[in-house]
């Protein structure tokens, strides 16, 4: 398993609330696909959301985000952290 | 206190090894400005890094940054999490 940040842009305005139901919106068809999302954290100001998970790949990642209904683009492979 | 990702590019073949040198550079300082840098995330593929603090402010976050030689201009303000 892999881990993966992804960032999505242009959410200026999302409320707390709208982002708990996108994150619920991903857990509930993640296991289809092997991926798991631990985290999401928002800037609303800025628009931008991000999300860290672990998965088998980034096409993984991003088909559960595409069926959930926020597809993504920008997605890193996290080799490491500290 | 607030909470904060920031995003580092151009770190292109950065080592696991010099990712921990960095995070330990900020952790060594951060207290002199209230800030704690919780976690880094490195894709060095993509030459990404992504850090997650806590602390007073964005400009807090980058004096720390920018006094442990890593200086970062990409903040994000995160008001809520899932």
């Amino acid at each position: 398993m892999a881990k993966f940040m992804d960032v999505h842009s242009g959410f200026h305005g999302v409320t707390p609330a709208e982002l708990d139901a996108a994150h619920e919106a991903d857990l509930k068809i993640e296991g289809e696909e092997g991926v798991h999302f631990e985290r999401a954290w928002l800037d609303p100001e800025q628009g931008k959301v991000f999300c860290l998970s672990t998965g088998p790949s980034k096409e993984a990642v991003q088909r559960v985000h595409e069926k959930a209904g926020h597809p993504v683009t920008e997605i890193y492979e996290l080799t490491a952290e500290a």
